[in-house]
């Protein structure tokens, strides 16, 4: 089977083979990637994030029914350790995430966020882009928020969701306050626990000190998603943000702007693999560790005279 | 001043500018971290690091001051958000946390962890090595233990302390999983809670599923930082993780790793930035994110003519 032809026809067989290639690295991953790149560009993305237990993966669950309801095709990416998508969560939630998998509408892909050697954000964007030539109308990425690479992660997104949770105190207020500013919406789920009101407060004031550039305030949702409470105002509040990305041209700036993140990343990885590569065969590479080691050399002139060595 | 003398020669206006430089990448950064280089290596470096509430900073403070008894000279690096040397935390650990910084023995140095475009770990690797320079023996880094770059932090030590504490639930679970595979010690801070006996047995269980290759079996401290139970006995545990490092060669073995990883970001860092310069003088880069974005062309083949256009 042509894996381009199948993933562009929307095979599922063959999208799978493709997110295998890339997840792995594999020599045809980049012309996959380089065929299908051209039919991208067409999917709206969301990125769903907040610290473990806020009920991201319910959530997400709620969102891609709803999305399923209106007809439209979902891919879903959990980058989430604590997802019932990629083995975590409890039992409850995996058996309820079966009736999604078990829908040809939608396509899920855990990505494997253990053992990651970096550029897990490039891996997630490529995913994302092979769901999108796939036929996706829709995508959702659910990442744990917490930490720089998650950040990165949620950045492949149009719209960034930011779900918390009320009670998980003063501890949680660091990783709160790491993804507020990227929030274009939040999600107070769990609606029905003590301190909302103080958490709804608290998310406003920070707001109001790191006010977004452009012309959009993020609205403050509240949910059960375990009861499917509150989700129908949500759904309106994401087709609002849409729209707002659509007819500001918003959309378009942020896509050009992440694109030129995804190049750099490209151009940093490959080079430096290159790099390495070459001074690896020829034996460089140890010699230099080794005089680096016993303090004969050090690091900075190293990779100076490997720059030299290596550039036009 | 010239900085590097005044490090060298202890001063710790000196070692502050220094560090202010490196954050900062200021011009002079480089030639400082080249000429002290040759003067590092003596410090032995603890991370400590855990989910946030766990009681990192109590403990870094009951470590810090014990290594103060023994009459040692000790570098604290924060790069925990939540740290009270970040400002973050309660009052009261900040007022606690005061004693320290009036110790002439003493030089804590918190980083920003917020709108880090990366690059943080390579910054404390570097942050590290100034104050071995500055002539530190110990020298802890106390990191908020979730999300990869914090391991990518944590590496730079050559012990690696987890902390966790009873009840935190079962969303911290992948948290734990995430970090347990990198402790060298594990502590249960505030073991007067229940859950106790349940989080031993469950570290106990992961390390059995994942047994270090080398000849240590990470030994799992029980400690009520906040009363000073327990520190005399973890101080134990790390004192012998240090003899076994030294002994096995094991310590010798993990900094030639840390070192090849170190210089493949070097690379990778540089080289990437050079050829960006490039091509943004040129003006090219804009033309090129240009015609990607009407897909007249994709990612990956435009990355690699530049790869052609600027190697030899």
């Amino acid at each position: 089977m042509d894996i381009v032809n199948g993933v562009l026809s929307g095979s599922r067989l063959a999208l799978s083979r493709a997110i295998t290639a890339v997840e792995n690295e594999y020599d045809e991953a980049v012309e996959i990637m380089q065929k299908l790149y051209l039919h991208t560009g067409r999917a709206y993305v969301i990125g769903i994030t907040g610290p473990p237990g806020a009920g991201k993966s319910t959530l997400t669950d709620k969102i891609a029914k709803d999305f399923r309801r209106q007809g439209k095709k979902v891919g879903i990416v959990a980058v989430d350790p604590t997802s019932p998508y990629s083995g975590g969560a409890i039992l409850g939630d995996r058996i309820r995430m079966n009736e999604l998998t078990e829908d040809e509408g939608v396509f899920i892909r855990s990505m494997a966020t253990r053992g990651s050697l970096g550029g897990l954000s490039q891996k997630t964007a490529e995913v994302v882009k092979l769901m999108d030539a796939f036929g996706a109308d829709v995508i959702i990425i659910e990442t744990v928020g917490v930490g720089q690479s998650e950040v990165d992660i949620v950045k492949t997104a149009d719209t960034t969701m930011v779900v918390l949770v009320p009670g998980l105190g003063d501890d949680i207020q660091a990783i709160k306050a790491g993804i507020l500013e990227i929030g274009d919406i939040f999600t107070i789920n769990k609606a029905d626990r003590e301190g909302i009101d103080r958490l709804n407060i608290e998310i406003e004031m920070m707001l109001e000190l790191n006010p977004k550039e452009v012309n959009w305030r993020p609205p403050i949702n509240r949910t059960i998603a375990s009861k499917g409470e509150g989700i129908k105002d949500l759904m309106e509040t994401i087709a609002n943000h849409q729209q707002f990305l659509n007819e500001s041209g918003e959309l378009e700036v942020r896509r050009v702007e992440r694109l030129k993140t995804e190049l750099l990343a490209m151009i940093n990885d490959q080079i430096g693999r290159y790099v390495v590569n070459k001074l690896t065969k020829s034996g460089e590479f140890d010699t230099m560790v080794n005089s680096i080691q016993q303090r004969e050399r050090d690091p900075y002139s190293v990779v100076k005279s490997i720059l030299a060595s290596v550039l036009r």
